[in-house]
C-alpha cells in the first residue's frame, strides 16, 4: 500500500464507496464510470478520481472502474480483510443500536463483547451478546486481544473506561460520550459527538 | 452576522467550543486564552483563533476571550437563540438514544415529536414523548411548523420518509439510515453514517 497522507474526508468516503460497490457487484454491474459512481454517492466525478488516486491507479480512461477489482482493493485498504475484536462499554439504547446497526453488517463488521456496570444487566443477553461485568473489562480485553473499544457510557465515566481499555491493550477508541478524552498519542481516537449533527443543521437553518 | 464561507470542520467545532465555554462559565471562569481553550478541546491555539476569526474579533491579544461574551456570540451564531421544532421518525433503539442524548440537553436542544409505523408502538410513551402514527407525519409537520427531521428508519424506507418530510415543509434532514438520500438542493441534508467511525478506526489500525 502506498504511504501517502490522505485527507480525512477521503478516508471517510472510502466505506461509502465500498458499500456502493458491494451493491453494484451484487447487481452484477462489471464496470462503472467515475461519473456514475459520483452520482450514486452524491459527489463530483473529479472527486471520485482524486479520492481513489491516493491508493493507486484503478480506473481506465474512457472506460471506468472494474467493480470486482476496485471492491477487492478497497477491502484491503479499509483493513476489512483482517478481523478486529471489538468491545463496547455501556449497554444502553445507543449501545444496543450500535450492536444492531445494519451499516456494520453491510461492511462485514461486528461488535464482539459488551460490558456494563449495572448488576441488573450483567449476564443478560443484549442484541444476542452476553453483557459482561465491567469490572472484568481489562481481563477480557487482554485474554481476547481486543484492539477496538467503543465507549457509550455517561460522560463522567468515559475517561476512566478509556484508561482501562488502553491499559489492557486497546489501540483504537470510538467515543460517544459527549466529552473530550485524553489519550496517549499512539492511540487512535474518534470522538463521535452526536450533537454536532443537530447543531450543524440549526446553524445552516439560521444562516438562511 | 458576516457572510463568509466557513470550512465545515470549523462549523463542526463550534458546538464543542460552545459546550466547553458553558462549562467554564458555570465554573465562573471569566477569561480564557486560545491556548487554554485549545488544550481543553484538543486542538492547537492557532486553530482556535482561526476558527473564531470567521465570525468576528472576539479575543484580545495577550489577554484572551471573555467567556460570557464569547458564549453569547456562539449561541447566536449556532442558531441556539431560536427554537427549532424537531421530529424524529423511527422509534427504535437509536431513536431512543437520540431523544435521551445528554449532549443535546447540554446545548439546550431537544426532539419534540416521534413517529413510527408499528401499531404496537403508536400511542405509547417513548423517552417521555408520545409515539405518533407515521401516516400522520405530513399533517403533524405542517400543523406544528416542524423544520428539522431526523430519520432513523431502515434504509429501504428512508427515501420515502425524507420525501414526505420535505413535502410537508421540513428544511433540514439528519439521516441515520445507511443509504444516500436524494433531496432538492435547498434542503440541508446531513448523512450520519455510523459505520464510518468504526471503519476509519480499522483503516488506521491496518496502516500500522
Amino acid at each position: 500500500m502506498k504511504k501517502t497522507i490522505t485527507p480525512t474526508t477521503t478516508i471517510e468516503r472510502l466505506p461509502i464507496y465500498y458499500r456502493c460497490l458491494q451493491r453494484l457487484n451484487k447487481m452484477n454491474v462489471d464496470i462503472i464510470s467515475s461519473q456514475e459512481l459520483g452520482d450514486k454517492i452524491g459527489i463530483p466525478s473529479t472527486q471520485v478520481r482524486k479520492d481513489l488516486s491516493y491508493y493507486g491507479e484503478f480506473g481506465r480512461r474512457g472506460v471506468g472502474y472494474e467493480v470486482p477489482v476496485l471492491l477487492k482493493h478497497l477491502r484491503k485498504i479499509l483493513g476489512l480483510d483482517q478481523v478486529w475484536e471489538v468491545a463496547l462499554v455501556g449497554a444502553g439504547n445507543l449501545g444496543h443500536a450500535l450492536v444492531n446497526y445494519g451499516g456494520f453488517r453491510k461492511l462485514g463488521l461486528k461488535i464482539d463483547y459488551v460490558f456494563d456496570a449495572d448488576p441488573n444487566k450483567i449476564g443478560k443477553k443484549f442484541a444476542g451478546l452476553k453483557i459482561h461485568d465491567v469490572s472484568k473489562l481489562q481481563e477480557v480485553v487482554k485474554e481476547n486481544g481486543i484492539k477496538v473499544g467503543i465507549i457509550v457510557v455517561p460522560a463522567e465515566h468515559a475517561q476512566s473506561i478509556a484508561d482501562d481499555l488502553i491499559d489492557a491493550g486497546v489501540e483504537a477508541l470510538w467515543n460517544f460520550a459527549p466529552t473530550h478524552l485524553k489519550v496517549p498519542q499512539e492511540i487512535e481516537l474518534k470522538d463521535e459527538d452526536l450533537s454536532i449533527g443537530l447543531i450543524s443543521l440549526a446553524y445552516h437553518l439560521s444562516q438562511d
